[in-house]
């Protein structure tokens, strides 16, 4: 059985085990005030290019993402954020939860926002007995798999800095991201055009956990207090700065998110070369394949994966996720054997 | 340098960590639907002799707190507890951010709340100007280091049942409680007097994670759905199964309960025969000397700890923790160390 | 200068205004609790055939739209609206900041919901992942006029008793609605099909306030505690006791709601006449003509209305509002005038 | 039955009435951007000598308090209040639900909060993992009739501005607070000293309505929002203007405030003359006179009051309001008829 079912449903990468076994015995300051996170925040912030930056580690994307709307935003601010952004359609209605709404945006089918979609909605937002639209979210990769390039998000920066909106990049999957020929961004761009954004352990290696990077001096102030009071504290904090450290100091983490991406370019040419189109292209490490109805149970005795959607009555579109750890044996074992089931007659 | 601050203040055991190290290489279900959350929920189920609990592993116990309190209360609900209460003074006003108020009893030195306590809050609640108290929120240990009776939990249970009120018990320090004296509780009695309480893992030997029990049934459904909007799910749930499954199996959480009491108890006897009084003792792992602020420069030197609290002008209140890993040899070392600067005569 | 800008900027219905009076140098108890309350929520309970039914009075629409979400939904439930509904656009997040989501359906521009838009989004809710839809919002009318048939309200009703979920109707222009044509609804009928809605009269000739009718039982245990909560509780609760009863006891509420009806179809069908076409029709009291940019500068001069939307480079869709003080003078007026304007040479 | 039970149990003044009713058959714009709110916005600010304030009137005392604190504190951030403060005790847990802690002062029997209060709040505030002190909020006249001097407020004052401290008056029973002979404040004086306050109409004369002085330019940018978002603006909102514009503009504010009081102490006087203490004195429109338990089954038929407190096993606190229409009569008549009952030997 081959596992495509997504990028965290695996260990962690053997580094990250040992990073964390090396502590054994340790006597480590609470709260994340310990060397481990002092040096690793250090390390961030120069791998930024911002030595101004808060760094604060996070232990996963949901909690990242509402805990840091709730310490930006006052009561009236909204937020910005295409429909199939994983704010609006995976977290439970945590945003709302934190009291803040979300302005939606229609986005074409790779899931990024453009000037095009933040600006009729700031204009919305004129009207005193509306939110007022505060804090633009996108994620890199997107939910789709679609990947920023420079100019997009400077576009978006420039636009969100014209309009005073917060620009807060999701980078749960931006070692994908970074790791997809489509690239062109470095850390030191996403300090330099966004507020905030964030880099993703969770889904590249880690046991858990996100480095939220906080660029814009006026959101630092007493963050840590709305940490604390959404439960985002973790008392071992050294266990997100030890993790974040094996991954970035040699640069494990981009070599992780190199091969996630490689894999499923792989696996989305070997489809198409099956003749198994895909819903939509995807340029990072996740592919969303369209099968025929008819392929489902074979497909199910070959891998995990997870229902996407159903654009027409005969076809089923479906994701497939690479990680850190899949190979290339993976990969190719698992196109001869779908292979093999397409050249049975009854799929024909 | 001796290491009493707390309990969270040393990485985790090592059966804890060899057991998370034993996963690498695992495809494993994400957000706590895999093996080792059910084998282990199973294992608390069978040791709280309750085979209808819910088990829901938490990564913290800020987070346990409050998403309960979101999950059980309606918005004209309160909870009420002890001044002293965790919920109240450490936890950044995490009950309060979920919009609910807190009602608070001054109970004596031991943080215990008893049915005195809670009836007049009762009576105060009849008034529909007010908030409804309807949850009683403990913890065992306390925050002060008391420890519960069955006695005085039963009183308490029975006090809550008889006023339409959840007893919710925080065992973030069970195994301290459970490992003192003057504890004659099991899992099975907690089962059968609170609605819902945590075996708690972080301040004893885990990475981290607290196991809520959800006992009363019309606690259960849909917790996990206010789990994930509350940024408590954990992609990698599994991390907890294994490392509950890993302390819970085979009795070693209770090993290390008992070593933490007994390392404070043993602290608490050198102190007094040095001479060192307490400001009110303790049956569990945190002691609470009372010292003369002549005496604070020399302990600052000796180990860490915590300010507690400046009861004259002349005494300082320090906080003593000891954990799973402090030792006799630890303990014998330090009180020998004190004694030699006890006997210096400026401090005579 | 004639006021269509919207129902209620005008004062009260002069009947209101002398009910008030006539409680001068009066003693009456405080917050709600008063002999006109209690009258007036029995001749609610008789006009709605509906002896189980709790009857709230709110100061205004928003305050009870988001009251009644807070008190009626737990943490993880949301609610289904229309994207055009009041709801959503026009309570500056009031529900989000109670905490809930909205799941917005794109209606047809009547901004009637029907079963076809609700059930995809209950199927949407059936993962654990996200929010759970819980309640159906409607408004009769519709922010663009519509009014439900009984055979429609009838299907939604089922559709909502059939997939768990409670259905609210917004009632502040239920007497437009039921002056309307269209309308074969009774109040009977609401108590019937709804769990909760409410008759409105802020904008039907009261000073404020909304009859909130809570008919399912499971929704009324401690809703007056919600509404402390929230500042809804008027301190002087009888002034809408007092208002409610001048409107409903004699009938005047049915009649002043057939006026702003009847006002808004004669300036409908006098717009038709004179050759301005309407974005899309209105069966009740709000109209939206379609009138070519070019005339906006007389129509600016001639009557108070609001902007609604631009359709196109060439046109403006304006909203028109009738109310119970509108008279069949001031719209035979207004339409002479028009009717001059258009015939100038520059505007042909 | 002579009415004690509280100053809002009355119908408006017929000055306040009369105003209200001269609006029939205007259009006025809605939503409180009409000319009554602006002339009486303008007036107040004059009489307030503060032309930069921003006047926001509210509907009442609850509303205007958690609205407040919602818009003005972010979400770390925490209200210090007397124990005995209308926030804390009546209010439902309004504040909370906002997502705001209280720290709660425990002051002496007038209610007033001191530095003294204060400070030590302030110093535990310090610590990361709880909320900060933001807002101090306290009433005038408190919850037990205490008026604070101008040396108080001051004091006051310079301590909030010297901790980063928003100072918040609650005027809820302002006017018989100013007409007490305790009193040296005057409107100048609170918006120097005050960062926030409101003019109460509700307790003195008004149908509703309380006028909320933002003297803080920090805290006034989008307070519309909040108020919209919080249900607090009303429609017809020139109902508020236009009550205020006939208490304020002729000083029948400040007339009704001085009757209240003077009546209370008339009152006070006259029980202290049959004997009867008061739980402790009070200098405002809110006594609390200690009578005999035999006493209240001769009480219950003399007047309306409510249930304090009990002090002892044979005494309970009662509370008798005074209001704009209490007269002399009405006073002398009680205490005459009270004078017969102590005279009968079986309450000897």
């Amino acid at each position: 059985m081959y596992n495509f079912r997504n990028d965290y449903s695996e260990s962690a990468h053997p580094d990250v085990l040992a990073a964390v076994c090396a502590t054994a015995g340790a006597h480590v300051t609470g709260y994340g005030a310990d060397e481990y996170c002092a040096r690793c925040a250090d390390l961030i912030r120069e791998q930024c290019a911002c030595p101004r930056a808060d760094v604060q580690f996070m232990v996963g994307g949901t909690q990242a993402n509402f805990t840091a709307v709730a310490a930006f935003l006052r009561p009236w601010e909204a937020v910005i954020c295409a429909r199939s952004g994983h704010l609006n359609g995976h977290e439970g209605g945590a945003v709302e939860a934190a009291g803040h709404k979300l302005l939606l945006a229609r986005t074409g089918p790779d899931g990024k926002l453009t000037p095009a979609h933040v600006l009729p909605i700031v204009e919305e937002g004129g009207n005193d007995h509306v939110t007022l639209p505060r804090l633009v979210y996108v994620s890199d990769a997107t939910e789709t798999g679609g990947v920023y390039t420079k100019a997009e998000l400077t576009a978006l920066s420039e636009c969100c800095r014209a309009n005073g909106l917060y620009l807060f990049l999701d980078g749960a999957r931006l070692a994908a991201a970074f790791g997809s020929g489509e690239n062109d961004l470095t850390l030191p761009d996403l300090a330099r055009l966004c507020d905030v954004f964030y880099i993703g352990g969770t889904k590249n290696g880690a046991l858990m956990g996100e480095a939220l990077v906080i660029v814009n001096p006026q959101l630092q102030p007493y963050f840590f207090r709305v940490k604390k009071q959404r439960g985002a504290v973790l008392a071992k904090g050294w266990l997100l700065g030890v993790q974040f450290d094996a991954l970035l100091r040699g640069g494990l983490y981009w070599e992780l998110g190199r091969n996630s991406t490689a894999m499923a370019q792989r696996l989305q040419a070997g489809l198409a070369g099956l003749g198994v189109p895909m819903l939509s292209p995807s340029p990072s490490n996740q592919i969303f394949p369209l099968v025929p109805d008819g392929l489902l149970p074979a497909l199910d005795r070959l891998c995990t994966y997870e229902f996407w959607s159903k654009p027409d009555a005969h076809h089923t579109a479906v994701r497939l996720v690479t990680s850190f750890a899949t190979t290339q044996a993976d990969v190719d074992g698992f196109l001869a054997q779908l292979q093999k089931v397409l050249q049975r007659p009854e799929l024909g």
